[in-house]
């Protein structure tokens, strides 16, 4: 999906949600384990019942893989049932030496079909560049996160006093553009988004950690908004466990609304939609 | 598999061979891609060929994931398919937030089944911890790599005019023992290797990069060598692909062979063995 597709997308939507498909077996409806792949049938209703208030679908690969190859059956299956208006965002977080990178790149783009996927950014530019080959499709760099861990390296500051996830952006923003290229800031450092903002002005990010981590929606569109939007705001937990009975879908429905009309306010404050 | 184990492995086999399994449809004998999984056959026959010479095995997974769910069978197959005497690599680069890496240690340790997976730091202490959960399992955790991309974050010097992957090293090292966590460390930057050996003198390392990435086994031996051995050399290309005839698992065998009599020899020099 092409970043003028994405923004249309928005305006159309009056949304800059993604859902986070963080489907795990063991929190997911008991009706449901009863059929032949309870992650697909559970991911089916959900994007079902979100499409008409989300933007993006983010299935997380951690969830799939934990279950093997029927895992990555289900993960297919749900990537190929995400509606074409949507865009889809591999949560893989990967990144090796470029030689490997690009099969990494055939992996998300060609064989799942995916329109982004997460990279780490540690191994630098020959591990993110075989991304950036196809066309209007998306490498998402880890930036600033949204985990405790994040302290640990990301805000390490060289001898001018510059903290690594600035570099981060300075590098990896030149490495791709603004059409190809997004960066994963977490919404728990509501101060950072505006830190990278400054930075890199034109790109778009994708900002988990509003919901249950403890981000909050309106920080980060006042921190991070830019002409476009700029923002993919990611929720799992709120929205597809918001229930774990029958009414798994229409809970996840209403959290989903919830969130796409607090969104439509912002959208409207801003001057982005009518 | 315990640090005790692979020491004896080692002994055994007088050898700290590890053979990259990046098994790449495009580059292995024709005559096998009639079968029915190509992947495993070639595999199969290039474990066959060389578990006499080597301690360990590192499918990438970047390698099986690109074919979607027949790759992750491939895999699957394959890891079940090393003897076990020999120590299994989950060459997959993961790395998540706390509550999301958990299900990825359950992938490479529980579904898989493989002895250590290898992980990227940028996202911080819970992005490591779960691995180490597992007794007998492994957490490698990227060090200094061998690529160009490398220069990019990893030499970033501090205030104080540390290098990130020193206090990669000297953070990593504190979350686990030398018992369930090694390094990687590339062997193209052999100096480094010496550097690394200073900050965690009891820890293993993986090092990739010897043979097509241009890294000389003597250099790696010389700053890497310590009391235990703690070192797992990797060879990938330069073994697997030494024939894309039919005789391509002799072949492999010659070049494994080749670099065991090498190491024979370093672990004779060292008085590791008799």
């Amino acid at each position: 999906m092409t970043r003028t597709a994405l923004i249309e997308q928005i305006r159309s939507k009056k949304s800059f949600l993604c859902v986070g498909l963080d489907t795990d077996l063991s929190k997911i409806p008991a009706h449901l384990l009863e059929t032949e792949d309870p992650i697909f049938e559970f991911n089916k209703a959900i994007i079902d019942a979100t499409k008409d208030f989300c933007v993006a679908y983010k299935p997380n690969n951690a969830f799939y893989e934990c279950y093997g190859v029927k895992g990555w059956e289900s993960l297919q299956k749900t990537v190929d049932y995400i509606p074409e208006n949507c865009f889809v965002i591999a949560d893989a977080k990967r990144g090796d030496i470029g030689n490997t990178s690009k099969y990494y790149a055939q992996t998300f783009f060609e064989t799942l079909g995916c329109d982004a996927v997460t990279v780490a950014p540690y191994m630098g530019e020959d591990s993110v560049t075989p991304f950036l080959e196809y066309p209007d499709k998306w490498v998402i760099v880890l930036a600033l996160t949204s985990n405790a861990g994040a302290l640990d390296f990301q805000f390490t500051t060289d001898a001018k006093g510059e903290e690594l996830y600035k570099k981060v952006l300075k590098k990896t923003a030149q490495w791709g553009t603004p059409e190809n290229t997004m960066f994963v800031v977490g919404a728990t450092r509501a101060e950072g988004i505006g830190e990278v903002r400054k930075l890199v002005p034109d790109h778009f990010f994708l900002v988990p950690g509003v919901g249950a981590q403890g981000g909050s929606l309106e920080d980060v569109a006042n921190y991070g908004w830019n002409d476009d939007c700029g923002l993919l705001v990611n929720s799992s937990r709120g929205i597809i466990y918001a229930s774990n009975g029958i009414d798994f879908a229409q809970k996840a429905r209403t959290e989903a609304q919830k969130i796409q009309l607090q969104m439509e306010h912002i959208l409207k404050e801003k001057g982005f939609i009518g």
